[in-house]
């Protein structure tokens, strides 16, 4: 975390110290938008990390300012052209930019928090939003854009995926959750839904706390906990279960 | 469609005409954010939808309106209150007010386009953003919430996926795309990923557009793209492939 004010974002040389997110859209004014506030918000402030929301539109060319044509072969909808993304990218990742470059989309891999841990740690990320049909499949090959999909279901846009995979990066950065909220025991991370919370009142609606939980022994509380996010994972997520059960067998 | 400015958000009867949504929030201000422009925003504006936005600290008590408290048996973080909890649902949803009540939590069923179809044919949702380490159980049993996961990663808070199930919900509401853009050869919908697109240039950086998409026989392209959406979700998503095999196979 930088010292000096100075020492960041500094226009002439471009540089920012925190983690880096250029997001290319045709919607530049959704952003920060929900990353303006709340926990994302507080750490962009104290430069954990910062958003540069490019417009797409900039970097399409003639009269018409076109982004996008129809599809060849035919089909519904509307394409995003691959000249004008390419120059998009190209102008906002300068040589020696090591960061991913993705692309939100259903198509993609399915973002997990094992990936959201690996983005923390490139340093910042090229999120590109598609929207209408789709993107021109030579520029997802031509400039190596990773795909991800945030989950099995279809948006109007990628700029969600995009607020949704930040949101889920700057939690984890260094400084933005107090040491408590280390998140350890959150779902996912254990391979495990989370057991149930409970907190005051002690009875409310004739619904008392578990006994367990004012038993003040911490192994049976720890042990209860564990056999109830074992139980709801089952439940819900036969398929977490099975892979938690797994790593479980080996030795 | 309403026909009728006065016949919608009336504000003696509580009656509105569309699809209506009710978000309870610590960040009210988070809302409509990037709902408010693009597709979902021209849809709020023809009045094909709604959204409330409600502050749950409204519904606490006390000097300090405290909405959370510290987990029973102990732990990181805070919980939130069931009985302030309880208010602000009670408070929002009136009698007869059939619309699901949903909780976004990463412990819940993830969400589908399957499941976004049946949103969207429930007239509205009542959606209810977690925050800090969860949500008292006792109230998610009291007042039937149904736990939603919008993905296998950890958010700061509910709100996030809130506008991400309103986003892909508002779509598909009659009147919102084009009949053009209907969404049938969408990822998902198929059960396969979505073949990949091309627009002009017919070339880019040395990348042809493929033949196949230019020979104008509409039998062969379709051919073609279905074995690229098979494939490529054969590669990507072995989940999803195994699926759709499986009701090939069928009679």
């Amino acid at each position: 975390m930088p010292q000096d004010n100075a020492s960041y974002d500094d226009a002439e040389t471009g540089d920012a110290a925190g983690w880096h997110a250029t997001v290319l859209t045709l919607y530049p004014d959704m952003f920060p938008g929900p990353l303006g506030t709340s926990l994302a918000g507080r750490a962009m402030v104290k430069g954990l990390w910062s958003l540069d929301a490019v417009q797409i539109r900039d970097f399409a060319e003639g009269k018409h300012r076109n982004v996008d044509d129809t599809p060849a072969g035919g089909g519904a909808g509307m394409v995003l052209r691959p000249d004008v993304l390419a120059r998009a990218i190209d102008h906002t990742t300068l040589e020696g930019d090591t960061r991913p470059r993705i692309l939100l989309s259903p198509r993609g891999k399915p973002l997990t928090q094992k990936k959201v841990r690996q983005l923390k740690d490139a340093g910042g990320a090229v999120l590109l939003c598609g929207r209408f049909e789709g993107v021109d499949q030579r520029v997802i090959d031509g400039r190596d854009l990773e795909e991800i999909s945030i989950g099995d279901y279809i948006l109007s846009g990628g700029e969600l995926g995009a607020m949704v995979l930040l949101d889920a990066v700057v939690r984890l950065l260094p400084g933005v959750m107090g040491k408590e909220a280390s998140g350890e025991d959150e779902s996912f991370e254990s391979g495990l839904l989370e057991y149930p919370h409970y907190t005051r009142p002690s009875v409310w609606e004739d619904r008392p706390i578990p006994d367990i939980l004012s038993s003040g022994h911490h192994g049976n509380i720890a042990k209860w906990r564990h056999q109830q996010a074992v139980a709801l994972t089952g439940e819900r997520r036969p398929d977490l279960y099975e892979a938690w059960a797994k790593t479980r067998k080996k030795p």
